[in-house]
């Protein structure tokens, strides 16, 4: 655990608690946030600040925190918004060691607000005080009884302790998430809102629960980041304990980020780069509410295939269709049952499909034996890594379904390893057994497939060896000049970093221009070379073509012609003469700098339809040539470099390691570089490598 | 409605039925059969066929049909599945009007069952007899108390009599969506499983339902249709009823399909036609059975707005924010506000987010007169088609939902008119009243987005002008030459039917192309003329830019030359000469043979990206403008059609009319054509038409 995370305990795990605003009236915050401290059994003693009573709720209250003659470790603060800095101002006196603040008006609505809430940063950095919020609605952790929120949610109860943290930017959220595992019977681990975030961001109660022995999964809610360093680090503390993280982010579309901006203080990176960033380490980006909710469950199994081989049986062959098109759809195999298999399942139900999808018919319901049979023969010859069963609306049946459930126990006993998922409609009391026996309880056969898809994901993320993630040390920055730098200067700069330049020559006389032709050999291409001109092909800068010595010294004087037209006041270096690159892909290359993750590399093939349809794949730099092996295939157009319609094969390994250097260079010189273009850079056939052939470095000014 | 349809009338809604196979006991079909039609309070006379008793159950017993004294309307065949056809044989001879088998053992077996299934076939065809079946599990009506099934799903309970019917042409998933509608509480109207379809089919029971007074929105199950005709007719009395068609369709991918046809006997199309189909008729296509009952249920609210401005509002800003990203990706507006309207939210709510999504606070809840306040607002000032409300766990709260009903079901009266979505974790009970207001109440904020989303589909489907579909006569076909068609000859076919084509002649000299290209003007193309070579470009066969009368000469010399080279037994006709189109967009317009459906148009943009990205838009022959106007907006890549990235806007217009034109031309060659394709059809700018450059016609051999 890092001294960040540590620094967590006396907030998740204090010995003692101070309300500050304490109220003895439970309809008001400060009463509901003492009367949910007291409600449960939590061993330390809690204290009540309120300067009108001795007493509040039936234990000591004392005027000021200052008063309290015990050491506090957390104080919750309920106090009217303009109070709180004072309050909070008493705590770091008093040396409690971390305060939790509800009150809200502060960075989320006004100029002076925000002043407030830079004054409370202010005092967690020079006190070593942990502040979390300003309006959050807390934490809790039903282990330890600790419920230090003001949610109103715990009058129907409180949750199960299980293996699921819930970790929510909003509180609001966090509470609905809450509410909505206990409904459905899921325990929890920790709870933590971090609202505005002046001191506690989520990603430190990410790194946290990462570290938290009872959590086992976590569910995130995040609307944007500021500290890319936190995230990272809670994200590869989450993969070395191979706990999996849902993570629902909003503010994908336009109207989305434009309230989420305005819902919180966040300073959002482009929804992009999130995707980018999830893919990278191994994070469910969950669609809804439900597929956040869905997804955790099914990690709760603990079951992590790194293969996707499902066998599917269903007492509907529809359903049985239905989910093969769904596994389908979702990347995972339907092996077909080995012949043996297959024989030995039509000898059990001559009218059954048996391929797989397996259709056991309805009949099985009459004879529940058929259908454990069915399902050994699965289990034990079908080789997957998942078995889905369709079971219709057997789990309401409260006469057939315990029959069911001994012989499904049964089955799962002598069969531990695979994912086991049973998709039917259910009461929870009649599915509870089966689920105690590590199956999944999936209602819907689609999503059942989807939480699978899920579970193998997260299996081959969790078996990436962590050390092939280590990254060669980043090259030493060399100062990169100011403002755009043209193309020869980005292609020898890029030449240094490793990455491979169509071999040119600048020429800056006719003459030099002919030579350097017959040294390189016709056909050739000349291209202008100006640090000021930016778009060639536009301005007519670059020829195709050229043939013979003739047309190479004619073109040298056309492009100096067109140059002087276009561009009277452009720095004109000379001309650019390159050997004209015969077959192979077009892809584009580029660094763009984002304000939270800095430089991000960006992959696509070339041409309008990919720019128009984003095909683009994208990683926060540095990465691995892993990495960019994974990313590489993650575009739509991926088939066009892999030999789609009779093309020979692109050299992708050459391509991917093009990425990894970029992304080690464009890490370097983080501080300096803003954008970087390599447009194209021709991917040749596999073994030949690739080429940068027009290259453009824009620098921080 | 059409003869058709009325004869199931019998079938659906008999005065008398009778049992062939009557059991005394339940546990077997014959016995389940006959308990299910005497359990609910059937108004009609039900007879036991049994020979070995004179009463069933309490009901008079007759050894054959043809002792029942009095007429029979319905016959229910549960006799083993080798005694069918003798049944059915004496059904008919009684007169007997309609049937249905549930025995299975017939086309999804062996050959011997295909045998007696064509056997029942024809006994319906000669006897005027409808036989639903075999394999099937029959049909109910709850408001008839007529249950002709030996489904054991009712001994948890009926459904409620309701709006939705449920065409199945599987047994158990037809079972499985009654049992799921019955515990959701969702009302049924007719419920029919199709099984085999020796006799009727699903798309029959499809055009009853469309018919039936008592049923407004149809959710079908499909696996695989094989009466176009049919089918089209029950999609159009669907339309002309304004009642939505849910389909679940399986089989889309390549196991799916696999197993589909191994589970059924059916003739499936190929899946992406009944994409295609499903847009071209307004149907949802349900993506799994939640979908399939998410969207049925959301149609039984009745509104089906033609425009899709949403106003959202959320206790929880971050689910506001969700709610936004999920609208935005379904296709839906989310209007800002009115700034007046603005304004009144800010006096009510000072924190709250009031542009749209209204972030209401969980503050509301405390005050429910604010959220009320704040909805008026929106409902009287928002201009919204669709208001969708997040209230977190309120609907499991027994002290504030009853409040909050009062509440929301006072606005509705006021404001009856758009969709009303309440999206909150809730308890039936709690939710049944603003159900009966006319909300829509659905867990999920995201589902609840996308219903909405589904009844804008709806309602804009509903409101073409119907007549607007109406098209001009089919051309009278003309004779095709058989086998590949060559260009030249192609393009004259087309002609014909109206399909722009560049200019062009056919040289067949040297001379001769020198000649024709001075007429047309340089630059232009040559194009070897040969029907016997379809892939001209490949051996050379096309010269671009030819751009003197020495060029035309020699080109064509040099084309007869690779012609002979690379095909030398091909039919050579000469050399075509075009003028060499500039600008435009590359379009490829097809038109293929389905199996079930005949002709079917395909429009893609050309290049390579657009084959790998399968990015096509699909519709069966003959339509209108006004459909080929939305296939085109369609396919991803719209955009380049559509002046993306500072490009021209293409003649969307003239491709339209065009498409239009080849789905008629390929309706009335459907008999004899094979494939088609013009590629490419450039559509050039706007105002400015397209022209077909290349095509290759195959008929029928």
């Amino acid at each position: 655990m890092t001294n960040s995370a540590a620094s967590l305990e006396p907030l998740f795990h204090p010995s003692s608690v101070a309300v500050i605003g304490a109220s003895a009236d439970p309809a008001k915050l400060g009463g509901r946030s003492l009367r949910n401290l007291l409600q449960q059994p939590f061993p330390g003693p809690v204290y009540a600040i309120n300067s009108r009573a001795e007493q509040v709720q039936g234990v000591p209250a004392y005027p000021s925190i200052t008063a309290v003659p015990q050491p506090v470790d957390l104080a919750v603060v309920v106090v009217p918004g303009e109070s709180v800095v004072t309050a909070i101002e008493q705590c770091a006196e008093r040396g409690v060691k971390s305060a939790i603040v509800f009150s809200s008006g502060f960075a989320e609505v006004d100029e002076k607000g925000r002043a407030a809430q830079a004054r409370l940063t202010a005092i967690a950095r020079a006190s070593g005080m942990r502040i979390l919020g300003p309006n959050c609605m807390g934490v809790f952790d039903p282990a330890r009884h600790l419920y230090a929120t003001f949610s109103a949610s715990f009058d129907q109860g409180v949750p199960k302790v299980g293996p699921i943290g819930i970790a929510s930017q909003s509180g609001a959220f966090g509470a609905y998430c809450f509410v909505v595992a206990r409904e459905r019977g899921l325990g929890l681990s920790l709870w933590a809102t971090t609202g505005n975030e002046c001191d506690v961001d989520i990603a430190e109660c990410l790194e946290f629960m990462a570290h938290d022995p009872g959590t086992k999964v976590v569910l995130g809610y995040l609307e944007g980041c500021r500290d890319k360093g936190r995230l990272i680090r809670a994200l590869e503390a989450m993969a070395a304990k191979r706990k999996p993280l849902v993570m629902l982010k909003v503010g994908r579309s336009d109207v989305g980020a434009q309230a989420a901006a305005s819902h919180t203080a966040s300073l959002a990176g482009s929804d992009r780069v999130y995707d980018g960033l999830f893919r990278q380490y191994g994070v469910h980006r969950a669609e809804s509410l439900e597929d956040l909710m869905d997804i955790g469950y099914a990690c709760t199994a603990g079951r992590f295939p790194t293969a996707g081989r499902v066998g599917l049986v269903s007492i509907s062959g529809g359903v049985g269709v239905l989910m093969a098109d769904a596994a389908r759809a979702a990347g995972l195999e339907v092996p077909a049952m080995p012949q043996a298999a297959q024989d030995k399942l039509k000898a059990l139900l001559p009218y059954a499909a048996v391929r797989n999808p397996g259709d056991a018919t309805g009949q099985v319901l009459a004879d529940l034996g058929l259908l454990g049979a069915n399902l050994e023969v699965m289990y034990r010859e079908g080789g997957c890594d998942a078995v889905v069963v369709f079971l219709g609306t057997v789990g309401i049946n409260p006469v057939l379904m315990p029959k069911l459930t001994d012989s499904l126990i049964g089955l799962r006993k002598r069969f531990p390893d695979p994912v086991a998922v049973v998709c039917m409609l259910s009461k929870p009391d009649l599915a509870q057994p089966l689920e105690d026996a590590g199956y999944l309880v999936i209602e819907d056969a689609t999503r059942g497939i989807q939480s699978v898809a899920a579970l193998v994901e997260y299996g081959r993320y969790f078996a990436r060896p962590r050390d092939a993630g280590a990254l060669p040390p980043l090259p030493r920055p060399a100062a990169l000049p100011k403002g755009p730098i043209g193309e020869f200067e980005a292609k020898r700069i890029l030449k240094d970093a490793g990455i491979p330049i169509a071999p040119e020559r600048l020429a800056r006389s006719a003459q030099e221009a002919r030579q350097a032709a017959e040294h390189i050999g016709y056909p050739v291409v000349l291209k202008i070379a100006s640090p000021d001109i930016a778009h060639k092909s536009e301005m007519g800068g670059v020829l195709l073509g050229v043939a013979d010595s003739a047309e190479a010294a004619l073109g040298f004087d056309l492009l100096l012609e067109r140059a002087r037209d276009a561009a009277p006041d452009a720095r004109v270096d000379g001309v650019l003469v390159a050997p004209q690159v015969q077959g192979g892909v077009e892809a584009l290359l580029g660094v763009h700098r984002d304000p939270v993750f800095g430089p991000v590399v960006v992959f696509g093939l070339g041409g309008i339809y990919v720019e128009v349809l984003n095909d683009i794949a994208l990683r926060i730099a540095p990465f691995g040539v892993d990495e960019a092996r994974r990313m590489v295939r993650e575009i739509k157009a991926f088939p066009l470099l892999d030999g789609a319609r009779g093309r020979p094969k692109a050299d992708v390994e050459a391509l991917a390691q093009t990425l990894s250097r970029l992304s080690l260079f464009a890490a370097a010189q983080a501080d300096h570089l803003q954008s970087l273009d390599i447009n194209p850079f021709i991917v040749l056939p596999e073994g030949q490598g690739g080429l940068a052939v027009d290259a453009l470095i824009v620098s921080r000014s």
